[in-house]
C-alpha cells in the first residue's frame, strides 16, 4: 500500500491526466457503471473556541478505472469573521484531508494520500469540462474572478483544455491579483492580465470562471452576455438571476447533496451549495452532457451556466486512480505493508 | 498516528470497556451531543465472477470522547449460494475493513486499525445494553441462537454485563455448537450448554440472543413468552409476529439506515436490516432507553424485543476511542509520522 503526498501529486499528476480521467468517469456515471456514495457532513462541538468540528465524507466506485475511493475531511472550522475558515490545528499547523483508494477487484487498499492537490485539480478540471460542453467552440477569452488557490487550478485547467488567447483576472486585492497573474502567466504560457474591476474582466469574455471563497455575489445578472459560458464553484458567487437568464444550466451532480447532521445548538452558515432559483434535481448533469445524453450548446448566442457543485466522490476516484497509476509508473511513494490495513477475520 | 491491529484490540480492549464507552456514547446521542454520518453503501461490478464490489461507509462524531470516526468496508461479495459471502481477496487472503479515528479538537488522525475485533465487540455489547434496559432485573437464563463469530461476542458481552446462570446454545451443526460451547464456557466462566433444538434453548429463557448469519427466521412468534427479552442482529432472524407481539420494541437507531447506491444491473438480496412489520422511524431507540428519555421495561411480564440494527458509526467512535486510550496507556501500536496523513495546503 502506498503513502503518497501532495508533493508527489504536484510532481506526477498533470491537468491533462485529470481532465481525461474525469471525462471517462462522468461518462461511466452517466451510463450507471459508476456510483457515488451519499455525501455526509457531521458538525459538532469542539474544545476550540468559536469553532465547530466538521467530519465530511464522500465516496464513490469507478470500476472502469478499478477503484473505490473514500475522501474525508476532519476540520476545525472557525466562524468568527462570518466566513468559514479551516484552522490548521494538526501538529505542525496542518490540515487533515485524506483520500483512500481501494481495488474493486480485490478490495485491498491501494493508497492513502492527502486531498489538497487533487481537490484543487479536480475542481478546475471539472469547470474546464463544463466549458468543453457549454462554451462556444471559438471561445478564446477568459474572465477569472478570484486569485486564490482555486483560481490557480482554473487557469491550469482551462489552458490545458483548449487554446486561450487571454485571461483577465479580477480579485479585490490589487497586490494579490498582480502576483497571481505574474505567477500564472509564467506557469501556463498564457497571458493572465490583472484588471481593476470585475466588469473589465467579464465584459466581452467568452468564458467566465468564478473561483472564489466569497460569501456574496461576484457575478451579476446584468453582466451575462449572449454566447457567454459562466461557471461557479460556490453557491453565493452568482446572482440568482444568472441561472434564471441562462439558456442552459448544468450542475455537477443532481443527487449527491450533503446530508448535514449537526449536534444541537451548532449554528453554521447556509448551505454554500445552494443557489437561489436552481433546483439541481431537475437541472442537466455534467455527466449527461459529457455522455451526449443531454444536448450541450447548440447555438453561438446561447448563454450557458455551469454550477460546478456539489463536489462528488467520483471526482476523487477518477483523479485518484490517475495519480496512483502515475505513482506506480514513477516508483514513487512510501510502500507500507498492505497487511497493516487488512485483516484475517471477516469484518 | 498509531497503526493498531486486531491482535492489539483482542489484547487490550475489554468487553467492559466497550459497554461503558457505548453506554456513554448512546447517552450523548440521545441528548444530541453526538451525531452519526448517514451510512452509505455503494454496490458495483467487479472483475470477480458471480460477485459484486461493495464500499460501505459509516461515520460519527463523539465530542465527549474527543473523537470523530470513519469506518469503511471494501468488500468483494459473492452471492453464488444465495447467502452473501465476503471473499478474502486482498493479498494473503485477507479482508479490508478499516476504522480511522480523528481528534475533534485538532482534526488530526489519531489511529487507523482494522475493524474486525471492534465490529464483533460492539455488536455484542450493544445487544447486552439492550438487555440492561429491556430484560428483567432477575434475568439469569440465556438462550443463544448461533455458534459463530457474532455469537461469541454475545456470550462475552452478556456475561460481562450481568450475572448469568446458564447459556443454552443452539446452532444447526452439532459439532460446531459443541466446540463453541466448550470454548465459551472456558473463556467466560459461565456454563454454555449445547442443545439439540432451538426450542430447547429458548423455552423458559429470560434472554434470547439471536446472533446468526441466517437469511431465514431462527426465532418464531410462538416461542415468545411473558417476561422474555429477545434480541436480533439480522432482519430475517425474527418471524415478523415477534415484533407484533412484543410490548416494547426498540431499535439501535431510528434514522441511520443505509443509503444504497447500486450501479445498473446489479442485483443484491433484500435489505438485511429490514424487519417486516417494523417501522424503525417510530420505534424506541436504544439511545433514548439508555438516557431514560423513553421508558424501558416496567413490569416483569412484558415481552420485549431489541432489534440491534442498523449498525451506526457512533459505535465505532465509542469503542474506537476506548481502544485508542488503552493502546496509548499500554504504549502499543506502530507510530507513523502524523504528517504523512495531514497537509499544509487548505483542502
Amino acid at each position: 500500500m502506498l503513502i503518497l503526498s501532495n508533493e508527489d501529486a504536484a510532481a506526477l499528476l498533470t491537468m491533462r491526466d485529470c481532465i481525461e480521467a474525469l471525462e471517462h468517469a462522468y461518462r461511466e456515471l452517466a451510463h450507471a457503471r459508476a456510483a457515488n456514495a451519499l455525501r455526509s457532513d457531521v458538525i459538532t462541538s469542539t474544545e476550540q473556541p468559536d469553532a465547530v468540528y466538521s467530519l465530511k465524507l464522500m465516496g464513490a466506485v469507478l470500476p472502469a478505472l478499478g477503484v473505490g475511493v473514500v475522501r474525508l475531511n476532519s476540520d476545525i472550522i472557525s466562524f468568527g469573521n462570518k466566513r468559514q475558515v479551516k484552522l490548521p490545528l494538526a501538529p505542525g499547523k496542518r490540515y487533515t484531508g485524506l483520500v483512500l483508494l481501494f481495488s474493486v477487484n480485490t478490495g485491498e487498499p491501494l493508497a492513502i494520500f492527502p486531498d489538497g492537490v487533487l481537490q484543487l485539480m479536480r475542481v478546475g478540471a471539472t469547470s474546464a469540462l463544463g466549458a468543453k460542453c457549454l462554451a462556444r467552440d471559438d471561445a478564446r477569452t477568459v474572465a477569472l474572478i478570484g486569485a486564490g488557490w482555486q483560481a490557480g487550478g482554473h487557469v491550469m485547467a482551462i489552458t490545458a483544455m483548449r487554446k486561450i488567447d487571454e485571461i483577465r483576472c479580477y480579485s479585490p486585492t490589487r497586490e494579490k491579483r498582480a502576483a497571481f497573474c505574474a505567477d500564472m502567466s509564467k506557469r501556463c504560457g498564457v497571458t493572465v492580465r490583472a484588471v481593476d474591476t470585475p466588469e473589465a474582466a467579464v465584459q466581452g469574455a467568452d468564458i467566465v470562471l468564478c473561483a472564489t471563497n466569497a460569501s456574496e455575489h461576484v457575478f451579476h445578472e446584468r453582466w451575462l452576455e449572449p454566447g457567454m459560458y459562466v461557471c461557479t464553484i460556490r453557491g453565493p458567487e452568482l446572482e440568482p438571476g444568472v441561472v434564471g437568464q441562462a439558456d442552459i444550466v448544468a450542475v455537477n451532480d443532481r443527487v449527491a447533496h450533503a446530508n448535514m447532521n449537526k449536534t444541537s445548538g451548532i449554528v453554521i452558515p447556509a448551505n454554500r451549495h445552494a443557489i437561489a432559483g436552481l433546483d439541481p434535481t431537475t437541472a442537466t448533469s455534467l455527466a449527461d452532457l459529457i455522455a451526449g445524453i443531454a444536448p450541450g450548446r447548440t447555438t453561438a448566442a446561447q448563454k450557458t451556466c455551469f454550477v460546478n457543485l456539489p463536489g462528488i466522490g467520483l471526482q476523487f476516484a477518477a483523479v485518484g486512480a490517475a495519480f496512483y497509476r502515475r505513482a506506480r509508473e514513477a516508483g514513487r511513494g512510501r510502500e507500507l505493508p498492505t497487511e497493516w490495513f487488512t485483516e484475517d477475520v471477516v469484518p
